[in-house]
């Protein structure tokens, strides 16, 4: 073998080795490095640019100003079967900084949901989405926290991410939830009260043929605190769910289709178009999509939610004309009452529905021709095709997406529920 | 250097070259090798089964034989923003066989959609699915074509695909078309006419906002020359969509939606579960989601849709009980006469509204108390939020997704200004 057989060889292995990494590697993680040049936001419609297809919202008048989006820094807590698309999602639209928390990792029983590949199993997720999420692309700033908000050292780096993550250390956009479990979904909602911060809660049922969003904006919508958790019926015999031994079933479609809801009203939130929905079901088996909007309990436990209700409510009297916060104005009409009776404009294709603690009025786009009904007995009657998470009080630990029938308890007792977990 | 040195290098070589292998390429493409052995589709839930939340639908109860889907074959065509979802969603799920067309290659300018990564930048469209698709789940049988089935003899090719393509080389069981343009469409639905063959349609509008899937059952349901091509109306001004020089705008967002909703009806269709929509809407801007049946045109230009019209009649007077192919029987009642005039069934969650021909019907989840109108005067009185695709006979070249305002020709004109296509 001669000197340059050898140096042919060396020069084959540097070329393996440069392609291995471009292959297995992020061109740039967290954030990319300092040489890395964001790419300029160029409407030119050639097949290079990334950036075409979105910038022919703004050219075709949907979205004011596209670039915005650039300005906007989103969290992700879980990036799991919805989070991991959410963040995907994101990625491709541009998104200015995406913040991932997750402290699980990935597993091949995680393949049938989309995002994670087989080769990724045993790293965190939150890892593995970020190399993925860089090398699709480079321009967003990506940061991750592989840590459980729910511990409580972790909660206050969670609270201190919300604060000072921003694009310029200040703090952050938007909060889309998209973990598993309930004790996650209440450290979101204490950080979010404590901040005014708006947050999307999302979840998916434990048989994965329901799913739903909902957006919180702290004093205005009531909070995750307030009542029980909303879930979506799925209009199957709880006596034919064989659950023992049983893990929670999921699907990649679901999780997909609530993926892209809960990104599109993010979407229409940051970019300001079309009308954001407060709570957005889907049952997959008849393919049903039940609306509805709940005001905050003025009796709710976290003492930081009866602040934000305070404040909203100084705000409307201030300016009756910024009263719905994040929504076209038309939208919804409020009433100067004690209760905070709401009217529901008529509109065609509006399938916003406004429930108040105490008074109650129905409206929802299976029920266009729905009177609003008023009623002080009752406690928040539900529109069609949701139903409350949990309901007796011997269910100490209730699981988010349980399906259970509708409450027959008093706001009360139910809150008394709330407190005891 | 030692001779050790050397055989050191190559064995060096021979890693990297493996390892570029397993990163670059999919363990089995079109189909996999004769050594690649299909895992077992097991219950057992552990961390390295991915097929467990699949298999909780069965135990659950939600899904009769969750293996079952080993059996089938799906045919996507059109690999884009909601055709490679779709695949991705079909591949995670375990289907059987897989059978992909596309024409197109990757570009960057693709990558504000999911699936495809920069890295696949100038391959064929096809060719870098199934690299994706193999090795995210290898158990698939992947097979691709890299053709325009708009092409007289790569349509022959594409019909004998359908006839032959089964995994046990019988017909394929179902086509999802997720082309972005007309001739494609009708392609497929020539095509799926004359072998009597179920396909599902979807699209995307070109301001991104807007989607839709449709169920077609050649003979049961309006196929895609019965009536102009559905879409759902965006409640934009068209003054204000400034679309010259704009290439068409696209979001990931409506596109997973659309893939999911469209994998959905696909697994419900194969799996027997839950009830399939016949035309699902989606509109973005509001969160709304019409919904419409449409009944065959006994006037359709298409020979093959008559002959299925007439086996499908004969079918229901042989067997009333069948006549809901694919369909829960309790869904829609028909009652026999002249017009067909279909009734729909009061139920709660139902949206499944039925039109004819001549008589129209009307009802949706948009407008549960209204009455069923029947009139022989109007064509086709679509649902609030739908309207046709093009209207004008000046309009020679239809673009499926514009969005131009409902129709007010009668059958007859509309059917010339088919037939002049």
């Amino acid at each position: 073998m001669s000197l340059e057989d050898v140096e042919n060889i060396k020069k084959r292995i540097l070329n393996f080795k440069k392609t291995l990494i471009e292959l297995s590697e992020p061109s740039t993680l967290n954030g990319g490095t300092a040489e890395h040049t964001v790419r300029e936001m160029s409407a030119e419609v050639v097949d290079s640019n990334p950036y075409s297809r979105l910038m022919a919202l703004q050219r075709m008048g949907i979205v004011k100003n596209y670039e915005d989006i650039r300005k906007y820094t989103v969290v992700v807590v879980g990036v799991g079967g919805v989070g991991s698309v959410t963040a995907e999602m994101l990625t491709r639209c541009g998104i200015g900084k995406l913040i991932l928390f997750d402290y699980d990792k990935v597993e091949l029983a995680n393949m049938n949901r989309l995002f994670y590949q087989p080769a990724q199993a045993g790293l965190s997720k939150v890892t593995a989405a970020s190399m993925t999420l860089s090398r699709i692309n480079p321009d967003v700033k990506i940061q991750t926290y592989n840590t459980n908000i729910t511990l409580t050292t972790q909660f206050e780096e969670f609270l201190s991410v919300l604060k000072t993550g921003g694009i310029n250390g200040d703090r952050v956009d938007l909060v889309l939830s998209c973990v598993d479990n309930y004790e996650a979904r209440m450290a979101i909602n204490t950080a979010c009260n404590e901040l005014g911060l708006n947050w999307f809660e999302s979840g998916v049922s434990e048989n994965a043929v329901c799913g739903h969003i909902q957006y919180i904006v702290p004093g205005e919508s009531a909070c995750f605190a307030c009542a029980p958790p909303l879930v979506v019926a799925s209009d199957i015999d709880e006596k034919t769910l064989k659950k023992d031994g049983v893990c929670a079933a999921s699907l990649p479609t679901t999780m997909g289709v609530v993926a892209g809801l809960l990104v599109q009203n993010a979407l229409k939130k940051l970019l300001g178009f079309g009308k954001i929905t407060w709570y957005l079901g889907y049952n997959a088996l008849s393919d049903f999509f039940p609306t509805m909007m709940i005001k905050p309990n003025p009796n709710c436990n976290d003492n930081f939610c009866i602040k934000q209700q305070e404040e909203f409510k100084n705000k409307v009297k201030e300016d009756p004309d910024s009263t719905i916060q994040d929504l076209p104005e038309e939208q919804v009409i409020h009433e100067d009452n004690t209760w905070g009776i709401s009217l529901v404009e008529e509109e065609t294709t509006s399938n916003t529905s406004v429930v108040d603690f105490g008074i109650t009025p129905i409206k929802d786009n299976t029920n266009k021709n729905n009177s609003i009904t008023e009623s002080n007995e009752e406690y928040l009657s539900l529109n069609e095709g949701l139903e409350f998470a949990y309901q007796s009080a011997d269910q100490t630990a209730p699981h988010e997406e349980s399906l259970v029938k509708e409450t027959e308890l008093s706001v009360d007792e139910l809150r008394a529920q709330m407190a005891s977990l």
